[in-house]
């Protein structure tokens, strides 16, 4: 209960400035605690959170926030800063509908300099936020705090080279775990692993000045060539880490979960009037036994029990699916690799790991170079699969055109959490990927609805395509799949009676489950609609088009962004071929979807089937209602 | 003559591996007059290409392509290469229709292993292609060649990240000419350059070796403390440089006019086990001394006098006056910052440079960090334009949405080079920006059609616009203006006499020009028509879309990409608000556009007068040719 009252003592981050050491070890263990219990019940990122309590409370300890400016890589690791900067009240509804956000926020706390959710920002931002600060002369620090995860992302490289080259005090800490969500790969992990184990780094370089003291005991012949090359040897030891060659100055390794020792190298990098980066071994999951043992899979969970660390047992997913489906064609065929992002297991990839080892890929965080690798594979005879969140696909934007469309080789793109995503909210949701793809020549789009699909769809995209071949599909379980409807994986199918039939439902994904819904509940106000799923949404389908034009009213539906969707581009199509009828277009348009979950999120877009119902009923009336009189028993 | 003979001679890099250096310097002597000679005439790539010639001559020396493969970065340097590889006869095509590309392509010869254009990709493909081999169990080195520029890209980190893991041997040529297209910038370069002059960097290694030999006479402290830390010593030193650090074997700096040497040091590199970097240097413009003098006016050129070194005089051009109106915003606005990723001269922000040091940027080649570092800034009070082609602005499309736009941060986008090029082709034609900008919220594009639209657009994006605003405007010189069209900068203008028109030209940009003079040769025609002129393209004004819906036709002409441009948008508009009109849309499609003047680009494209004005007459006709026979006298 004592304890209890220190974190609530915590109003703001001066609250720290007067605890001890051992104090503010007592709130790090209470902080722990909330953020178990936090998550045990709202689900969110546990590991990656544990991992770095001491890290920010140190940070709130030696810097003065917010006049001091802390910018958080990713956000996975936010949850104490949100508690020491007043929010701790508030925790509870972190990752929920109008609650907190399970990431930094500009809009939720001037604590908040500036937002993330995406890896490897941090850098650049915090870059930009201190030339601020300089240019309009307010006083105050700049902190980034990058994973080594987040460091394998060409965009913290871009920042560190940029940031080198400065010549004020600009902190970078490197909380590394070892891990991104999974462990983490590339030369860079290694050779930060390489310096962790070296805890007489700082101590051999005093020796190294020793040896060189005693340069006079040496012959005369090494002498003379130790006196031409002293300052280059120098160089060398001085500037031994890659951090040090690109002009930080380099402190570190620290033990992340020692206080003391944090603070005390906190506060000495504060006062170089340099770029600094503070190297910190932290540990994922720190404090709660479960998650240290397995931190990957307590890194982002929905809930679990605390006590014996139980989780619920995911349903099947689109995930689990594609990779089985993947696991499938790459036994028969040995060009098919597997790419990931950092992102096995979100990718279901895990058994395609383990079975193909040679012929998988974790590339680190860096989407873009996962399309330039796929499309090297590909020029080199392979068939390479890239799966990844839509998300973070936006990453690999160019190197798509760039390097795969335009040179017309066959890369498959396995998009995952296409569409609403939930609770991760704004930064995460997958609502663009239709829209950039559309636009790149050479490139096909399949969009299952159904688990059962996405084998033979793959399939296709695998082997019946040029060029690229994206198959997208949303997070998580299928939804409702009427007992008559069969899938062709033909470019679309028609589903529902077409006699006397005036109104049409288009759209694809799981917008299909939902419009059946709705063509049901539709049939019991006396509205009869039929629906055209369209299986293949780039190119779409000349006779999917031809097929919605004998309608009368035309309604896509479509999870994703209005401008650029198949939407636009069906509407244009239908005015090509002499259609005269009404055509409503539902998408998301010109704003970001906010957190919330999925069911939640698609009713508030009018994308579940009652939004389907409403806009469809009160709009077949606003037509002129002679569609309910002309239709026949249904 | 007997010269020239050497050059005839090497029909394929077979013939190469005969001759000896003497000859080979000969060669080199030939293949840079060959160069000069052609870029001089058809314009091009000249310093870089200069810089490169014995390195070229060099790796085709020691490996053996096609089996062996080259991917080269970027491609400013891959003339040698194309002379070499039995492209010499084609060589006076080079940068025209129909010709060869100014940079590698897979489907122009089997030398060309894989493409390029776009900066940072070449380590990232090539290790594609090694695993692809690898997989195969196919024969053959893969090398990378990269320049120091590209070096700061994100990708190329993420390559050399991936790569430093591998096991077999990979190599990467570092072409560092302390150049990108200006003088190199970050701490990349800077360090490179310390490697650069560090000529006694190798003997340095042995100097060290001899000290630790001499261990035994050392003091007994000093002793113990060494033997302790020896191997860490070891360490540091062989680890030195960052290449090393991330898995590297490092072999350099070799002079890279020197053939004995660079082959020498190839020679080597082939023969290890293990991805090695041969840090090569080069003098960009090397061997014409106008070129050497001022590389950076010599990097691209449309001709020149051979003798004099004499270029024409460019005539005003879009980015000038960019930089000419952003440079007096700045004078009375001190928030206001310049960005560049090392495009400071084709930006034209030379004069901003000079005067305003402290508020201009030049982050090197890293467009997604100039948008996530232009969002810090904005975060702390700055008002950042980041001015960037079209092209290169493709590789920040994640850094757009989730840290700019998604945080309403206020950045200003100067999009340079939008629409067709010219003869850089496919790569680079900036036709992706319209489309992948209109799908992203709190996002505000305008579009000046000519010089003096482009200080009154650039003021409203930066004081008028919440948000990312961005100003995107052709390269080079603006075309045909009407005498009697003022702009107002509002969000459209409609051009031309309202009565009894029944067809009116929706567009935007530079097509303005060509839809005045359609609309003066369908007046001939008898075929009455006005234009709207959008100046904001989003979002389209509605009041623009009500004024279009009035007509009987609406042709929309678009120098962009079909999905999710302005048209289809317009279109979808236009059917919300009772259009019942014919509307046709003119815009790229489904294809990449090659490489030719932008006039026969547009021309082919229908993007000219000639094209409108030959689908208006052919349509209106088909429409019912009402239009002519109810329409007044024009």
């Amino acid at each position: 209960m004592q304890e209890n009252c220190l974190l609530r003592s915590v109003a703001s981050p001066r609250d720290l400035k007067g605890l001890s050491i051992d104090e503010l070890e007592v709130l790090c263990a209470q902080i722990r605690e909330k953020i178990i219990e936090t998550v045990s019940k709202n689900g969110g990122h546990l590991a990656s959170n544990l991992g770095a309590v001491e890290l920010t409370v140190a940070l709130h300890k030696v810097f003065d926030c917010p006049q001091d400016q802390i910018v958080w890589d990713v956000g996975h690791q936010c949850y104490t800063h949100k508690i020491l900067t007043g929010r701790l009240d508030q925790l509870d509804t972190i990752r929920q509908e109008g609650g907190l956000s399970g990431y930094p926020r500009r809009d939720e706390s001037v604590y908040d300099p500036f937002g993330c959710g995406h890896s490897s920002t941090s850098i650049s931002a915090a870059l930009g936020l201190l030339n601020a600060k300089e240019l309009r002369d307010e006083p105050g620090k700049v902190v980034a705090v990058i994973g080594d995860g987040a460091l394998s992302g060409g965009l913290a490289y871009e920042g560190i080279n940029n940031a080198g080259a400065c010549k004020r005090n600009f902190i970078v800490v490197l909380n590394d775990n070892k891990m991104s969500i999974s462990r983490n790969v590339g030369s860079m992990a290694r050779y930060l692993s390489g310096i962790r184990t070296r805890g007489i780094y700082l101590k051999t370089k005093s020796a190294v000045d020793k040896i060189l003291s005693k340069v006079p005991v040496l012959g005369n012949l090494t002498r003379k060539i130790i006196l031409k090359s002293t300052s280059t040897l120098k160089n060398l030891v001085y500037n031994g880490t890659v951090f040090e060659n690109l002009g930080f100055m380099y402190y570190g390794p620290v033990d992340g979960h020692n206080l003391r020792e944090l603070i005390k190298v906190l506060q000495v990098a504060k006062q170089k009037e340099r770029p600094v980066l503070v190297h910190v071994n932290t540990v994922k999951g720190k404090g709660y036994p479960f998650a240290e043992k397995n931190p990957k899979s307590f890194h982002c969970l929905s809930g679990f029990n605390i006590k014996t660390g139980a989780k619920g047992v995911p349903a099947g997913d689109f995930s689990a699916v594609l990779g089985k489906e993947l696991f499938e064609i790459a036994k028969d065929d040995d060009r098919i690799c597997a790419i990931t992002a950092a992102m096995k297991l979100g990718t279901g990839l895990k058994y395609f790991a383990k079975r193909f080892k040679d012929r998988f890929f974790d590339v680190g965080i860096a989407e873009g170079h996962a399309v330039t690798f796929a499309s090297g594979l590909a020029a080199g005879g392979m068939i390479p699969v890239f799966a990844v969140y839509s998300t973070f696909l936006q990453r690999g934007y160019d190197q798509i055109i760039h390097d795969a469309a335009l040179q017309r080789l066959k890369i498959v793109l396995a998009i995952d959490r296409a569409g609403v995503v939930g609770v991760d909210g704004e930064t995460h949701q997958g609502l663009f990927d239709v829209s950039f793809l559309n636009a790149i020549p050479n490139v096909t789009v399949f969009a299952p609805s159904f688990f059962e699909e996405v084998g033979p769809m793959l399939r296709k995209a695998t082997y019946e395509v040029e060029g690229v071949a994206a198959v997208r599909y949303p997070r998580g379980a299928q939804m409702y799949k009427p007992e008559d409807f069969a899938c062709s994986c033909e470019p679309f199918d028609v589903y529902g009676d077409l006699m006397g039939c005036e109104t049409v439902i288009v759209t694809y994904g799981r917008m299909f489950s939902q419009a059946c819904l709705a063509k049901e509940n539709l049939r019991l106000k006396r509205i009869k609609t039929c629906v055209i799923k369209l299986n293949r949404i780039k190119p779409i389908d000349s006779a999917a088009v031809l097929a919605a034009s004998n309608f009368k009213n035309v309604f896509l539906f479509e999870e994703g962004m209005l401008s650029g969707g198949v939407g636009e581009r069906f509407g244009y199509e239908l005015t090509q071929v002499g259609f005269g009828g009404n055509f409503h277009l539902t998408a998301v348009d010109g704003a970001f979807v906010a957190q919330a979950t999925v069911e939640a999120t698609l009713h508030k877009l009018n994308l579940d089937a009652d939004g389907m119902e409403k806009i469809i009923a009160q709009r077949v009336d606003a037509f002129g209602g002679q569609e309910k009189a002309g239709c026949s028993a249904v």
